[in-house]
């Protein structure tokens, strides 16, 4: 029966909407209806759910009539537009944008980390940034055992992240250049930005426009969201978000100071290997280490090179992989509406 | 007339090698006599410099004689073997490879940092890491000016630092994943160490070997050699270094705490754009910042998003880019005989 639940999936065609479409699959996520939406362009594209055939539709208000949870991926205006006309319609959003995520009643959840705060929602619930999330995952266990005072954190981000567009971009201008052909950047950085770049072979430092203050939205983004989804407003966290040439799967250098001294490399990786959502892969002597062609199509945080920095005793290194599409995105969001059934939230 | 000098370049048909002839012949330096060394594999090869076709001869102690300059680019081991024979022939060697950096009668020198080191050579003078050297050229002028007490940086390195054999498997197995081609890596991380991993559209944390603290012999470089040139024992020095599907070109993501509190990020875009061998890349309202795709090819090393930490006022970002084979070996090692010449060392 799946006890009565109707889902819609807004932005169902794009690079997570398909992935979310997986996601429920594979979880087998009890519903009784699916409806995909999608802006014009893409309405009447056919998807293929469970051995259905399902028609992704235009988004509209009355889309939403009956919808008990509504996965919004399409973008931060459409999630702007209709994820209050949803709401409206007594649907549940779990919005994947930046649209409302530092919006202080809607409350912004990695199950692992901050589950809880799902029982004060007002009908919106924000999935973080997926670099912010991979990152909050691993470092939560050890937040609990040892306090946490700084983060900084160094990313080296894939492709997918920008979308299906320029996942294509990728591919077609390594293509190029292997062809020793001309090249024309149209996408990356981003898409809205004045200048474009080349992204195969080359590593970009901007992920998303500059604000006035030098930093990029997106690393502003996880500097705000880490701290509001650990409940650290005095978390002291720097950023450097930086474009590679990966198809997916998002991967971190991170520096951390915890409270306590006395905390050993042996102990924190006791800890990452229980941790729920990480997978602890970490082990020099076998070159055992987290990467992302690894971790593509895996739900869970990766982490490892676990190190105790050389001069300050309350100093660790970490390199964190995930797939930036589950657990980064699809994952996280259907992940917070499991959380929603198990809590009686739905 | 070249002063009358006879330079011997040992590594002459490797990576670093052949841009080492190319920067002798950019920068015209001055010589009467040019001897090219390798391996008995590659002994015959026909080499062309200034027009000129040399044959590249198997390097025994004997190829020393008479020289007055030997660059060393073909391996630890070699290094090991006939620098000691190159300077009790008179020879002054410099040697881009690890065997003598850390010795402590062996000057390490970037030019624009610690020339001065070069008066007290014993024969040998060793050319760093090129991860550390780009950092030092950009941290040096920041330290003259502010003082330096920390250091965290992650790196984004390109293949070629690998060798030839690299850049070949990056570009074949590109071009296997591009066509859904089963691929076997063969080279990367570590030609040397036990598993090799793919390197396109991938990212991996591991460069050299691991040593038994958990941290690779390239993040030991990095640490070790940035205090020696910086002549900065105490220094907190942090590294972690990543290999990227990026041919030539290596970036870094550099966090510094100075000594002073006043800095403005104003100031140090004044500092850098003035800096020898810097060239400062800094306006993100023109998306304009270092891109490893962009250095290729120049000497300078390149330096962009510069902002302030915002939680330290001590607390500084930047991102730095530079042709790993260029400044990061075979320019720096150039330099370095420049600047022998100029103060008369040789």
């Amino acid at each position: 029966m799946g006890r009565g639940l109707h889902v819609a999936v807004v932005g169902a065609t794009g690079a997570v909407g398909q992935q979310m479409l997986k996601t429920l699959e594979d979880r087998n996520f009890e519903m009784d209806t699916l409806t995909l939406l999608s802006s014009k362009r893409s309405a009447g594209t056919k998807v293929t759910f469970k051995g259905q055939e399902l028609t992704v539709q235009e988004a509209s208000p009355e889309s939403f009539e009956g919808v008990n949870i509504a996965l919004f991926s399409a973008g931060g205006s459409v999630s702007q537009a209709l994820a209050p006309e949803a709401v409206k319609r007594g649907a549940i959003v779990i919005d994947n944008t930046s649209a409302f995520r530092m919006d202080e009643n809607t409350p912004l959840v990695v199950p692992e980390v901050n589950e809880a705060d799902l029982h004060e929602h007002n009908g919106i619930i924000a999935n973080p940034n997926c670099s912010t999330i991979q990152m909050v995952a691993a470092l939560e266990p050890i937040r609990k055992a040892y306090g946490l005072n700084k983060v900084i954190v160094s990313t080296y981000q894939a492709v997918s992240g920008a979308g299906n567009e320029a996942v294509k971009e990728l591919y077609s201008q390594t293509q190029a250049i292997l062809n020793q052909e001309e090249i024309e950047p149209e996408i990356m950085p981003v898409k809205g930005d004045k200048k474009h770049y080349q992204i195969a072979f080359n590593a970009i430092p901007q992920i998303d426009k500059f604000q006035d203050n030098g930093y990029t939205f997106e690393e502003m983004k996880m500097i705000n969201e880490t701290k509001k989804i650990m409940h650290m407003p005095d978390l002291q966290v720097a950023a450097t978000c930086v474009r590679l040439p990966i198809q997916t799967g998002h991967s971190e250098s991170v520096y951390i100071e915890v409270d306590r001294d006395d905390a050993t490399v042996e102990d924190m990786k006791t800890l990452l290997k229980e941790a729920p959502g990480v997978t602890l892969q970490d082990d020099p002597s076998q070159q055992l280490y987290p990467m992302p062609a690894d971790a593509v199509g895996k739900n869970d945080v990766f982490v490892g090179r676990i190190r105790k920095d050389l001069d300050r005793a309350n100093g660790f290194h970490l390199w964190v992989v995930s797939d930036n599409l589950l657990k980064g995105a699809a994952w996280n969001s259907v992940q917070i509406a499991e959380s929603l059934k198990k809590l009686n939230l739905v």
